[in-house]
C-alpha cells in the first residue's frame, strides 16, 4: 500500500472575487505544502465562487478566471493542487478543475454531469465535458479527479476512473445544504466506492452565497467505504488525512500525468479525526445562522435591523441574527400601532434585552393617522377591510428602510416558510428587506428552533410568553392568525405536500389531513400569493423545496389541480 | 402535386386553464372541419399553456395534460390536429404534441431540441425527444411533425423528416418576442427549405405569459422557401392555407402512420393572405400593450392605477395603458409633495385629460411630515440625505397600494430599463406594483416611443412639454436627473453594452464611449442595483436581453471586471 497525504481545504469562497479567491488558494497551497501534503484539493470553482450563474457568459469573466488559475498553477511546487475553476474556449465554457503542480497547469477536467434541477442551472451556462479521462501520478499514487454531480451518477465518472486505474478519486463540490442531505452524500459515496473500490475524497465548499448554504463536511472514505475523516461543518477547515492506497495496476486504461514519485520512505501517522454528526436542529441552527452572516458580510455590511412585534417569528430572527452577527449589530425596531397590545411591546423588549440587542420604539401613529386622512376622501363611502391593515403594516416598511437608509444597516425581514406560502403577510410591509433569515423555516419548526435555543443556553432567551400565547398579526383589534388560517399543525402538512412534495389538490384530499374545503383554500392561497413571493427577499434555503429559484411556477397560472 | 389544406389557430391560450384551452382547440377543430381543411395546427403545448415552467413537475399536472389532449381527440374527426401538450411517464415529462384524427391519438411526438438559455429552462422540466421519427400520411400527403427548437438546428428534426420522406413539415411554437426576432425566424425556416427543400407550416402562440410575449405572426413557406402567407401578430387569428406538395416518395425513410387518403379532386382555390411587416416602432408598442393587457386581464383584473409624475415615463406607461385596457380602466394618481413643482402637476392633469383617464391627486404631506417627525428622534444628529427622498417615493407607493387594494385594481410602476439597470428608483416605492410595463425600455426609446405615439394619433397625446423638460425625480429642491447619472444618450450605449452585450467594464473602456471613471461607475451602479431588481416586479421582455430571467447573476457579486 501507497500513502497519499491529501490536505483538504474547506474555504469560504466569495462570488466573483477571483483576486481574494486567489489569495485564499495560495494560502491553503503554502499551507498544505508546509504540512507536507503530495495533494491540497479546493472546492468546486473555488477561483470564481459558487455558483457564479450568468456572469460564466460574459467571456471577460472566464477570461479572467482562467488567468487567475494560471497565476495559482505559477506558486504551486512539488504538492499538487487540484483547483476549481471556469474554463472556456470561445463560446464553451465549462465546470472545470485544475490539476496543478511544479508551476504549471499540468491538466485540466472538465465536469460531466450538469445538474440542472433543483437550484441548479449548470446545462445553461457550461458544456458538458467529454474530454478522455486521464490520471495524474501524485507521490506515486494513480489518481483520477471529478466535480460533484460526477460522483453522484451510478457507473459514472468517478467508477469510470477507479476501473480505469485510479487508486484514489479526489471529487470537489459546491453542494449545498438542505436538512438530512449529510448522510445522503455519505451513501453516495459509499456506493460509487462499492462499485469502484478505491478511496474517495470529498471536498466541499463552506459558506453562504444568496439563497444557497454550502455547510462544508469534507470526507474521506476509504477503499470498503469507511469514512476515515470527517471535516466539520458550517465552518472553513483545513484536514490533512493519510490515504492508503492499493498498488497502482501495471496497465492503465487511462493515460497517466506523471507528477511526482513516490516518497521514499514511509510518514508517521497522522491521527483521523471524525467530526461528529450534528443533531438536526443545531444543523439547521447553523445554517440559518452562516446563511444570515455571510449574505450581510459579504455585502459589505456589519448591522442590521428588524421589527420586532413580540411575537415569536421576530423572535427567533432576532436571535438568529444575535447569533450570527453579535448582539451589538443587532437592532431591534419596534413599532406599537393603536392596536399593539401591552404584552406585545413587553414582550420584545425582555427578548432585545435577553439578547442584548438594543431596543428602538418607533410609534407609528402620527403616519398612520395621516395616511387615513389622506385617504379618506378616495375610501369615504367604503368600509375598512385589509386595505388598512396593510397601511399599517407598509408604514412599519417605511420605517424599517428609512433607518436602514440612514444607518447603513440592512433590514432582516421575519417571515416563515407557512406565512410565505399562504401570503399571509404584506408586500412592501413585513415582506420588505434584503434577507429573509427564516423563510424556508415552517412555523411549526419556528416554535422548535425557539424551544431548543432557549434549551441550548440554559436560560429562557425567547420569552415563555412568547412561545405560549396565540400568534396574531395585531392589525386589527382582537385579531388572532386562526381566523384567517387552520392551525399551525394542521397548515404546515398540507403545505409540505402541496409546496415540497409537489402533490395535487386532489392527492392531498385523499389523503385526509384536513377537510377538502380546507385543503382547496390553502393551495388556492399558496397559487395568488405567488405575485408576493416574487417580489420578496431571498433567503436561506434548508428544505429540499424552498420558494426562490428551487421552485419556478407561473405567477399567471390558472391550474387548480 | 398534392394540395395540402391547412388551418394554422393562432389562439391565446392560459397557462394551467386545461379546460379552457381545450375549448379553444376544440372550436379551431370546429372551424377548421367546417372550413373543409386537412389538417389544423395548434401552437406548442397549446393543453397547457406556455410556459408552465415547474407545474410540470407535478405529475398530477401531467395526467391532467394527458387526460385533456385525449379529450380533444375524441373529438375529431377527418380533418387531423395537431395538438401541442405536455406528455408523461413515471417521473418522464416531454414536451409534445399530438396527432389527432378519428376520435383518437393517432401519434406523439416528443420535442428533442430543448432551449435551455436566455428565458427558456426547458431541460429543467422536459426529457429529450429520441422517439424514431415517424410521419404521417394527410390527405395523401407524407407529412412530418416537429415542435420550436426542432426547427432551429441545421440538418435537425426538421431536415430529417423532409429529407425522409416528408413533403410537408409542420412545426408548433411558443416562441417568444423581442425586438428583430421575426426576420430571423424567416430566415430560420429559409435555412431549413434550403437543406430539406419542402414547406413548413410555422404555427406560433399569441399573448402575453408573466414577463413574455408571444407574437404570432404564423407562417407558411413553400419548398422554394418563399413565404406564401403571413398572420398578424399580437393578436388571435385563424389562417387557412392551401400548400402544394410534391408527390410522395415511393419509399420512405420513416415509417407512415395513414391518416387520411388523398382527395379525390383539386378544392377551389384560396386566395393567400401575407400580412404586411410591422414597423419596428408599431411592433414595440403592440407587444407593450399586449404585455400589460394579458397580465392584467389573464390575472382577473380589469382596472390599473400608476403614479402621475408629469414626467415622461409614467407619461408613457398610461398611454400604454389605456390603449391596453380602456381608458376607463385606468387611472392616474398625482401625489403631489412639498417638492413637486406646478408643471408637473399640470402636465399630469393635461395627460390624463387627453387621454380621458380618470385624474386623482392625493397630497403626500400629511404622511411625509408624519414620518419626518417619527424618525426627527432617531435622525437628530444626521443630516438629511437620500433616506427623506427614499420616505416619500415610499408614501407614494403606500398610496397607490391602498387604493389598488381597496378597489381591486393593480398597480403599475413606471420605471424603465436605463433607471431599473443602475438602480435610479426607491424599492418598496416607485418600484411598488403588480407588472412593470416598461421595464425592458431604454430611456431614449421612452422618448421615441412618446413622439411615434402622438404622431400616430395625429394630436399630442404626451404634452411637448412634457418630452422637451429636463428629467427630475423631484425628490428634493431642483433636482435632476443628470445630477446622478450621465446624460442618457451616454448612458444608454454603456448599458447596453454592459447588460445586453456581456462586456466587461475593461471591454467597453476600449470602445471609448465615455470617461473610462464614468464607465466604471455606471456599471458598479448595475452590479449594486441588483438586490432592487430582484425584489421588482416583471414585466414584458421586449429586448435579447432583460432583467428577470433572462439575466440571472448573483446578488452577492464581487466581480468588478
Amino acid at each position: 500500500m501507497s500513502v497519499l497525504r491529501v490536505a483538504v481545504a474547506q474555504v469560504n469562497t466569495l462570488v466573483g472575487d477571483l483576486e481574494g479567491n486567489t489569495e485564499l488558494i495560495a494560502a491553503a497551497i503554502d499551507r498544505a505544502s508546509s504540512a507536507d501534503a503530495d495533494v491540497v484539493v479546493l472546492p468546486e470553482l473555488a477561483v470564481t465562487g459558487y455558483p457564479v450563474e450568468d456572469l460564466v457568459l460574459k467571456p471577460g469573466f472566464v477570461r479572467a478566471s482562467r488567468a487567475a488559475v494560471e497565476k495559482v498553477a505559477a506558486g504551486t511546487g512539488a504538492c499538487v493542487a487540484i483547483v476549481g475553476f471556469a474554463d472556456g474556449d470561445g463560446d464553451d465554457v465549462w465546470n472545470s478543475l485544475a490539476v496543478c503542480a511544479h508551476g504549471r497547469i499540468a491538466g485540466v477536467y472538465h465536469k460531466r454531469y450538469l445538474p440542472n434541477y433543483d437550484v441548479f442551472d449548470e446545462m445553461r451556462t457550461y458544456r458538458t465535458g467529454d474530454q478522455p479521462h486521464e490520471l495524474y501520478e501524485i507521490a506515486g499514487v494513480a489518481v483520477g479527479v471529478s466535480i460533484c454531480e460526477d460522483a453522484w451518477i451510478p457507473d459514472g465518472p468517478v467508477t469510470q476512473l477507479a476501473r480505469g486505474g485510479a487508486r484514489v478519486v479526489i471529487n470537489i463540490n459546491g453542494s449545498p445544504f438542505r436538512v438530512g442531505k449529510d448522510p445522503v452524500r455519505e451513501q453516495v459515496l459509499r456506493d460509487r466506492i462499492s462499485e469502484g473500490g478505491v478511496p474517495i475524497v470529498y471536498a466541499n465548499l463552506v459558506g453562504g452565497q444568496d439563497e444557497l448554504v454550502f455547510d462544508g463536511g469534507s470526507m474521506v472514505l476509504d477503499g470498503r467505504g469507511e469514512v476515515i475523516a470527517r471535516a466539520p461543518r458550517f465552518v472553513e477547515d483545513f484536514m490533512i488525512v493519510d490515504v492508503s492506497a492499493p498498488p497502482n495496476e501495471t496497465i492503465e486504461a487511462y493515460p497517466m500525468v506523471s507528477l511526482t514519485p513516490a516518497r521514499p520512505a514511509p510518514r508517521s501517522g497522522l491521527e483521523p479525526r471524525i467530526v461528529d454528526e450534528l443533531d438536526p436542529r443545531a444543523e439547521l441552527w447553523q445554517a440559518l445562522v452562516l446563511g444570515t452572516r455571510d449574505y450581510v458580510h459579504k455585502n459589505g455590511f456589519e448591522d442590521v435591523c428588524l421589527g420586532m412585534s413580540g411575537g415569536i417569528d421576530s423572535s427567533l430572527v432576532a436571535v438568529l441574527a444575535a447569533d450570527a452577527l453579535g448582539p451589538e449589530n443587532v437592532h431591534g425596531v419596534l413599532m406599537p400601532s393603536r392596536f399593539s397590545s401591552d404584552h406585545s411591546v413587553s414582550d420584545a423588549e425582555i427578548l432585545c434585552s435577553n439578547l442584548g440587542v438594543e431596543a428602538r420604539t418607533v410609534p407609528i401613529e402620527p403616519a398612520h393617522a395621516a395616511f387615513l386622512e389622506m385617504l379618506a376622501p378616495s375610501f369615504a363611502d367604503h368600509p375598512a377591510d385589509v386595505t388598512e391593515e396593510n397601511v399599517q403594516s407598509r408604514i412599519r416598511g417605511v420605517v424599517l428602510m428609512a433607518l436602514a437608509n440612514k444607518f447603513g444597516w440592512l433590514v432582516l425581514t421575519t417571515g416563515n416558510k407557512s406565512e410565505l406560502a399562504v401570503g399571509y403577510s404584506t408586500l412592501y410591509g413585513d415582506t420588505a428587506g434584503a434577507y429573509a433569515s427564516i423563510k424556508d423555516v415552517w412555523k411549526t419548526t419556528v416554535y422548535d428552533l425557539c424551544r431548543w435555543r432557549n434549551d441550548l443556553a440554559g436560560r429562557e432567551i425567547v420569552p415563555e410568553s412568547v412561545l405560549t400565547k396565540t400568534p396574531s398579526a395585531e392589525l386589527r383589534p382582537d385579531q388572532r392568525d386562526d381566523q384567517s388560517l387552520p392551525p399551525y399543525d394542521v397548515l404546515d402538512p398540507i403545505l409540505i405536500e402541496y409546496v415540497e412534495n409537489d402533490r395535487t389538490v386532489g392527492e392531498i384530499i385523499a389523503r385526509d389531513i384536513a377537510p377538502p374545503d380546507e385543503v382547496r383554500r390553502v393551495c388556492r392561497l399558496v397559487d395568488i400569493a405567488e405575485y408576493k413571493r416574487r417580489q420578496s427577499p431571498l433567503g436561506a434555503r434548508v428544505s429540499a423545496k424552498a420558494f426562490g429559484r428551487d421552485r419556478r411556477v407561473p405567477l399567471t397560472n390558472h391550474f387548480r389541480g
